[in-house]
């Protein structure tokens, strides 16, 4: 793994991936919107922690990325919550502009058919 | 990997782990609460499309796991949206009680320290 100066308290509660990651879920401070998803390693969360500013892990670059250094479209970090099991993290940030590298908003444009309806009354759709 | 019965339209779409899940973010429909994050295989998510009930892919046991099966915590399924790269999954749910297994309201409790403040006059805190 890559060396890191996460606070070793803060990495004794990650529960990593075999690569050596945690999930990052990203959402509007203000509006709750789910924006993004991205990993970070041990440095990518300690970057972000000490720099206010999300940094990921890039898998497919095998480097590290601070969200909006090439874009322009920042993410300034208001907090940073860890899951119960140490695998995932809740990041809640500014987002300017948009999250996604198409242009929208979020990432998450792709709706897929929900053909089953379980608990009919309690799932009235509105 | 496991067999599915997933449309290949949309197993197409899917960028998976060397382990073949999706990872799946988890929401309240109608608050926009984060309760939790679980990993899907094809088959997972041809059971929660289709049933409307949102299953997923214990890890830790290597089996099907269908969220208030054991505990009463039912998750009815809204929408699903997948990413743009096609590595992760939003679902909108009606959670019945806790989503998580401490008994909270989500699984998201544990705060970490952000000590870098970007971009101050973005930040202002609340």
């Amino acid at each position: 793994s890559r060396p890191s100066r996460l606070d070793p308290a803060v990495a004794a509660g990650l529960r990593r991936t075999p690569d050596g990651l945690v999930v990052a879920v990203v959402r509007q401070y203000d509006t709750g919107e789910v924006l993004m998803v991205a990993w970070m390693d041990d440095e990518a969360l300690h970057r972000t922690l000490t720099t206010g500013r999300a940094t990921y892990w890039s898998r497919s670059r095998g480097e590290y990325w601070v969200k909006g250094e090439t874009s322009g479209n920042h993410q300034y970090v208001h907090s940073v919550a860890l899951d119960c099991d140490g695998d995932a993290l809740l990041l809640e940030v500014d987002q300017v502009g948009p999250a996604c590298h198409t242009g929208r908003r979020t990432c998450f444009h792709t709706e897929l058919p929900v053909t089953g309806v379980a608990g009919d009354k309690r799932k009235a759709r509105s």
